[in-house]
């Protein structure tokens, strides 16, 4: 891998800041509001925030990098796929969870459900996140699938994968100023509480760690060799676009040592080119 | 261009979202609210939504996109550049603007600077804005810089600037959670009155625009084609972390007739590597 060091230093620093996020969250719960609980009343809705940012958010972020992970090449790619999918369907449950404990709160409060704008958004994140799993289990895991479509739909995995993380971040940030806002009457959040302090605090944890993972995940030099070779025939034959370029596609899709092997002659070829110019 | 309807239906969709979103800021404050002024009161206020959605949101989706119009490929890259930084700066001035309005605003009702999620990452965001045109003009446009240090910061440059992007749309979406929870009292917003639906609508726009510009913007068949190449050696070479590569990067970016010609040629290479997998 190329530039491992800042690769680590990138992968250590999203843990750090995710791990963070979650010691943070669970402070404010735990410290500040009012515990966890299951029993219809504030600290049912706690279960809210705590599982977004460790499910949700986390998990999500750490299916995402998963298979930049240098020391997870020797795995078998399908082995790879699993857990990817596991992490996710983790993040997806636990974000249910976390949904079911918000509508619980606010119907024992006789608060009205759906009608803010985190609320919309935060909905609409959770039945896209499903529809992405669907969809990527079907294309990705079930061995009926033909080859090339799972070569064509791979950047729009990606690209969408990519924006409900980013989106499931943003949403979050709604969500803790609506909380904030809400739950701080005395002294109000506009007269900068400790409380009010510390969950701002969190927000911008949360903001650094989708930026970390996000740039981790996107670095084509960090991808997996043989996500490196799919990357270069896509970009230079139109990929998701050209269904033709799909029979070849495959065999390096079904063959991890071959792809491994066309990684460093695509990069050869390319250097020579460059030499050559 | 590949796939130039499709290119072309999303490029209209941005469009079309982009500007329904101004239309809709400003049926807000102009219908439901005190309309634009600048007197130190609400109507002052007004003016921070309608200058961060048509100025720091559509004008910076739109630099963002600029280099994707294929109309443009004729013309110099120089001259793109400047375009590209002017709709930059534009976009940093009406958000400044917009900003100065928001501290006049609570200013003259005594209401706390700085102390919400949205305002600290609101003035993080402007700052690093400033910072990402400041380093991007001395990078791209001032012609001291040396050419390998252009090939090496772009991937750096392309990615703090998409990430910006999306991040002062999240910044837009707390802005607006604040205000309707703020401002809608009798009925309040948790009772869905036509102007929290109304807002909510426009939060959507903005999350939808957002989400047509990052994937026009980073699909690399719709590059413009000397950047084509650009990201192909860059892929392949680890380029950003790769300077010795940059001595004929440089040239591929100070030619931009040589450039095209080398996208066709680094295709038919790589369409040759595929037939013979």
């Amino acid at each position: 891998m190329e530039n491992f060091k800042r690769f680590l230093f990138f992968v250590c620093a999203a843990a750090v800041v995710g791990s963070l996020s979650i010691i943070f969250v669970l402070i404010w719960v735990l410290h500040y509001k009012e515990g966890l609980a299951w029993d219809g009343g504030a600290a049912e809705f706690n279960w809210h925030p705590v599982l977004m940012v460790a499910g949700f958010i986390f998990l999500q972020g750490t299916a995402i990098i998963i298979f930049r992970l240098p020391w997870t090449w020797a795995c078998n790619k399908l082995v790879m796929k699993w857990i990817h999918a596991s992490l996710h369907l983790s993040a997806f449950t636990l974000a249910v969870i976390s949904t079911v404990a918000v509508f619980d709160f606010h119907n024992s409060a006789k608060i009205p459900n759906m009608y803010s704008l985190h609320s919309w958004l935060g909905l609409i994140a959770v039945v896209l996140y499903c529809l992405q799993i669907v969809v990527g289990v079907f294309l990705y895991l079930v061995p009926i699938t033909p080859v090339p479509w799972r070569a064509a739909f791979m950047p729009f995995h990606v690209f969408f994968g990519t924006l409900l993380f980013v989106g499931v971040i943003a949403v979050a940030l709604m969500g803790i100023t609506e909380k904030l806002i809400f739950s701080l009457k005395s002294p109000k959040y506009s007269e900068s509480p400790p409380e009010g302090i510390f969950v701002n605090v969190l927000g911008v944890l949360l903001v650094v760690f989708g930026a970390l993972v996000v740039f981790t995940a996107t670095r084509v030099p960090w991808k997996r060799p043989n996500d490196q070779v799919l990357h270069t025939l896509h970009t230079n034959e139109g990929g998701d676009d050209n269904v033709k370029a799909g029979p070849s596609l495959s065999q390096q899709l079904s063959d991890n040592a071959d792809a491994d092997a066309d990684a460093t002659d695509v990069r050869r070829r390319i250097s020579k080119l460059d030499e050559t110019n």
